[in-house]
């Protein structure tokens, strides 16, 4: 599985303000970028908190794009994917609106009242992992079911964790002409952090796009 | 005055991990056009927090830019301000070992015998603002001192701080090759963080540099 990791931050690597309220870093030629990138994958996935403070679709926008997929005999969108620990995906969240097949990945300790709930919403449920998802175990169950590429959209805390696993293969970041500031404020990788061996990144893209720049990093897959 | 702002930044925004320990992020290209820019500037100003956490001496590294500065009449380095409204500097901190003038700048609530310590250790001590340094009015003594450029090389919770008073003319930050992550780490800009209008920047400059590339930014000097 080829995993890629994008997102946009500001100039000082935040990707929401500390009231978690997102704002628009991207400009309509990212935006265009971000769109083809979801139409190449075979799957869409971000943290639950990243679905309950945006409630992202996280669909295609482009009509075109997506006749493209059917045409090729995908499904007009890219499968959607929830990281999920902590069961806090609301039934009413858009990634459940039936636009395109959702996994939701939980822990083996997720109520099965919970379970049960999210899959009368239409959801697939995949527990890995005793008390947390086992990101390396779900993500090659979501290989076993045909998800060769998958474009991970955030938050931080999803990053951060795909990063510690040694999973993430590309990391495409908008940098974006802002400030947002905060030390609370959400950023590109948070998690506990770092603190010994960092993952080591090859610079392989630095592209202006509208007012700010696309950095495209290639990662070795495991700390060093 | 005219003020830039000059760090480096892992991949993900961060500074240092979140024990504050330094990480080579930078590596010899941009050491050495920080060096040139450190002589092109007549101080350079950090918060108390860098101090503490790194004991930096901001002097010029490189003996033949130390000799050009004094060529043209200036002193071998240029001058060194330290932002520290909670009074924590220590007297045998290297900003304070005499190999340049060093402007401390406290609130109006700074101890008597704190000031006479760091007074007695060779700086100068710069005090405005209730109980917190009165960044605006503490910059223009300091121009009022001489100092036309002022180099600020962090940290995040003072570079915050003058982009919050619209102080910041230039933001220039070298993105290295590497993810830090952690929510606590130190970011580029912490403080409390914007949450309605943000500073603007334009992007003058986006250049390769080792391994990872640097950015350039102006600043419009206020927040819209």
């Amino acid at each position: 599985m080829y995993v890629v990791v994008n997102a946009a931050m500001s100039a000082d690597g935040k990707l929401s303000t500390r009231r978690r309220e997102q704002i628009a870093i991207s400009d309509p030629d990212d935006f265009d970028r971000v769109d083809q990138l979801r139409a190449d994958s075979d799957a869409v996935m971000v943290g639950v908190g990243t679905v309950l403070a945006d409630d992202p679709s996280l669909t295609v926008d482009d009509p075109d794009r997506r006749e493209a997929r059917t045409e090729r005999g995908d499904s007009a969108n890219p499968a959607r994917v929830v990281a999920d620990s902590r069961v806090r995906t609301p039934p009413d969240a858009k990634v459940l609106d039936g636009a395109a097949e959702t996994y939701l990945l939980v822990s083996e300790a997720a109520p099965t009242d919970f379970v049960e709930e999210m899959e009368a919403a239409g959801a697939y449920v995949v527990a890995t992992g005793e008390d947390r998802v086992d990101l390396t175990t779900a993500l090659a169950k979501l290989e076993g079911e045909g998800v060769d590429q998958l474009m991970v959209e955030g938050g931080g805390e999803l990053i951060f964790g795909l990063f510690e696993e040694g999973l993430v293969d590309e990391l495409s970041v908008f940098v974006g002409p802002k400030i947002l500031g905060g030390r609370d404020a959400p950023t590109l990788a948070d998690g506990d952090g770092f603190v010994e061996k960092f993952p080591e990144l090859d610079l392989t893209g630095v592209e202006r796009l509208d007012d700010g720049v696309l950095l495209t990093w290639s990662v070795d897959g495991r700390t060093e």
